[in-house]
């Protein structure tokens, strides 16, 4: 944790949205900016959330019979190409390998924008009947894809650290249980760890997956009132095992194609923990999957300093029995008041203060992160209390994180109302549509807010039952929103 | 583990050894090749065991005081030519990005061939004063370099899994020592944990890293009499912080130019394993590190199958408490000899038989994957026994592999017997060398052997004094050996 600048943010979240994310993110080093444009660099505070997800979600997908493995990084062109559909849907977003050393490839290789069509290349040599299925396969590695819009650190990269996970069943039915399997454990985590709400339902044809049947999704709102897309996950029918000849031979002695779906989470939750649960001061880790959990810091003048800090790191190795992760802030080159900064910006949920003071009345000085408030608590109680604090910071997060939600979801009785919902405060709006791409279309193109998500539950609102913008019958009731 | 046919190894490990090793890997599921000559895919069973020495290391690096990160797949041309030595060696292998989607790139990208010269750039604005140093930070990615010579799976690829520390100190004492702890974290991991000795000391100037001072290695000797090079850990002086500007203010209030070291394992340990305990029946994984160390088969004719897999489950249920991992092949569509076959080939170390006359009488069957040995185990005892079957089997193959470098470390008192020894039985040879790169060159191409290490230890064979070649006075005894 050495390498930091903490300075403070310097602007207020409600003011600057975005200058305020940019600057949380540098200043409590999570990320870097790379030297190609687009790309960035997680830091090793930032890498450590990553990792803290990821252990989470690894673990469940073992538990649900999912393997791990690797893929090479070049996919040759024919390859991709080989599904009409996801070909051309990359192709613009493709870097292009086309030398090695001084040498002209005879075919191009793409940096692997996503990897569908290399896995399925080789499932179709793994299967051969009943037996071989379901395959259910997970790869966690980075997707390249050269974005040529404005890129955003964690939400738009042309780079990004990422799971995706690809499975193979006998039939329909079980491939569609999958699809919802993996949707549930996305929201699952993204709730309990990230403490961030999400709507879960179906994309429109227009904004699913290309290549996909159908794909669903996890909706979450940031605080500016645009939507991010934390997740999702496709159900492939047989689109890739048709071109890519993935066959089994069943139990009935005929050959059948295979079904497939693919699903995948980045790092952009990295992105969406720094804009749901950040303050002025900077980010605010949910304890679940900080990093850091609890930050001691021993307060102290010349001479005094032996004493403190040995009380920190007895206070430290109490933590660690529990499994609590922590660390003493030691450092004499740096004040108090510089190092309060320092993980305030970081986010650490739980700070606790021990000074000479403390030590003659047996106590310690709790501060939470996400309240500020301070509390004076016994030398015998830190470990229950610090317990306690984290699952009532993590609970406090959520139940902020929610409120937000439910007060942003609004509905749209007609265009009007869309429009100005939209421009004015933002958020979810739920609207009537018929069904028709080319009023999905047109709106997005006067609103730019586009249906980000198709809701499986039925929203308690009540909306009209016509298209909000062509006034015919509505088929379902989406979620329109601007969106990152 | 569904997808694999395990159909048994058609040659012998030492009449065919490379056929033998191509068949090993295969057919054991480890791996499969990647449509792009010389990449390769790495299967779920493959992975796990990388997932193993991961797991294993990751934790070592994190209670040594390094951290992970991410940098991105990505290099400017520019910024890989800043130290020339460094650029010189690795350009010929460099994949050049030239085009993102229909546009031509203005610089071109290097898929990272290694990362030293794009954390270097980043580490320069990390870095400001003493208080930011050390800096201790490793990579779990992979390496992309086109290899023109001829690929063999996990030995030599044009991408390979590994880990990439960086370091930096601010003086070259600690460098030193960050060189050496990193090189003993790794002996004793392949030793410990592989069960593979190896040979520590130096790299010649010739073979050492592009751009380093000096660079230290680890030298595992495989059962073809062929060196593989394990691991390797460089001091890089001040040879890259002076191009990139790696700069700190010290305590003395003076600019200084930092320290640095580098260091890396790859997937090349898998290669290993399997070369160095493999044998006619396919891998055989060490108990540590396998990612099935038991697998139980309930052997049973119809009618009889309720009772055996319950039995069998019961077993595998006792020994996941006791965090042994272990599988039963309850699969009804394979007979229990193929079964037999199958798991062998994998190499799981201990397999458990268990049928209705073993319930009758109380016990089971133990078969040691790297003896053969069969022995009934009461099952009251099944527990302990499986323990310490595994720390037997663990054992039995560091010490024949010991043996085997033991007894393949000879000397070669001049010439004639270097060439003799390296033509006739391989092995590690000890000759005297007089430091002179023109007679390690001339070696080199008239026996197709290379100075391998250069080391630390004395070994205790003695050697003559001159020099192999040219009959001067040796300044060192080197270990000549053809390698992969």
């Amino acid at each position: 944790m050495s390498t930091k600048r903490a300075t403070g943010i310097t602007v207020k979240k409600n003011e600057n949205f975005s200058e305020w994310y940019s600057q949380a993110i540098l200043k409590s080093g999570l990320v870097d900016y790379a030297p190609v444009k687009g790309f960035i660099v997680l830091r090793p505070y930032g890498y450590a959330l990553w990792e803290s997800i990821k252990c989470k979600l690894d673990a469940t997908f073992k538990e649900t019979g999912h393997q791990n493995a690797f893929l090479p990084t070049l996919i040759p062109e024919s390859l991709l190409a080989r599904e009409e559909h996801h070909f051309s849907g990359f192709t613009p977003e493709v870097f292009w390998v086309t030398k090695a050393g001084d040498n002209q490839l005879s075919e191009r290789l793409a940096l692997r924008p996503t990897s569908e069509t290399l896995a399925y290349s080789l499932f179709s040599k793994w299967i051969a009947s009943y037996r071989d299925l379901p395959l259910k396969i997970n790869f966690w590695n980075t997707a390249v894809r050269a974005e040529i819009k404005a890129t955003k650190p964690f939400i738009r990269n042309s780079e990004f650290l990422w799971q995706e996970g690809h499975t193979v069943h006998s039939n329909e039915k079980e491939a569609e249980e999958e699809v919802m399997l993996i949707l549930e454990i996305y929201q699952k985590m993204i709730e309990d760890y990230l403490a961030i709400p999400t709507i879960r339902g179906l994309k429109s044809n227009k904004e699913k997956f290309v290549g996909a049947e159908y794909t669903t999704t996890l909706e979450g709102l940031m605080t500016d009132g645009k939507a991010l897309q934390m997740a999702t996950s496709h159900h492939l029918g047989q689109n890739f095992s048709k071109p890519f000849e993935i066959k089994f031979l069943g139990k009935d002695s005929h050959e059948h194609f295979a079904w497939q779906t693919s699903w995948g989470v980045s790092w952009r939750l990295i992105g969406a923990i720094v804009m749901v649960h950040g303050d002025d001061k900077g980010i605010i880790m949910p304890p679940k999957v900080a990093p850091i959990q609890v930050i001691i810091i021993p307060i102290f003048r010349d001479g005094e300093g032996i004493q403190v800090k040995s009380k920190a790191f007895d206070i430290a190795n109490e933590l660690k029995q529990l499994e609590i992760r922590v660390q003493v802030d030691d450092r004499d080159e740096y004040t108090s008041g510089w190092k309060f900064n320092e993980w305030e910006v970081q986010g650490v949920p739980l700070r606790i203060n021990i000074g000479p003071k403390d030590i003659r009345e047996d106590r310690t000085e709790f501060v939470r992160r996400d309240t500020g408030e301070k509390v004076f608590i016994k030398r015998s109680k830190v470990s229950e209390s610090a317990i306690l604090f984290l699952e009532e910071i993590q609970k406090n997060l959520i139940s902020h994180a929610k409120k937000y939600l439910e007060e942003n979801v609004t509905r749209a009785n007609n265009y009007d109302d869309l429009k100005s919902i939209l421009e004015n405060r933002g958020g979810f709006v739920l609207a009537g549509w018929c069904g028709d791409e080319k009023c999905e279309i047109t709106i997005k193109e006067e609103t730019g807010a586009d249906i980000r998500v198709i809701p499986f539950e039925p929203q308690e609102k009540s909306v009209s039952a016509t298209c909000v913008y062509c006034g015919q019958q509505a088929k379902m009731v989406p979620i329109f929103a601007k969106a990152y």
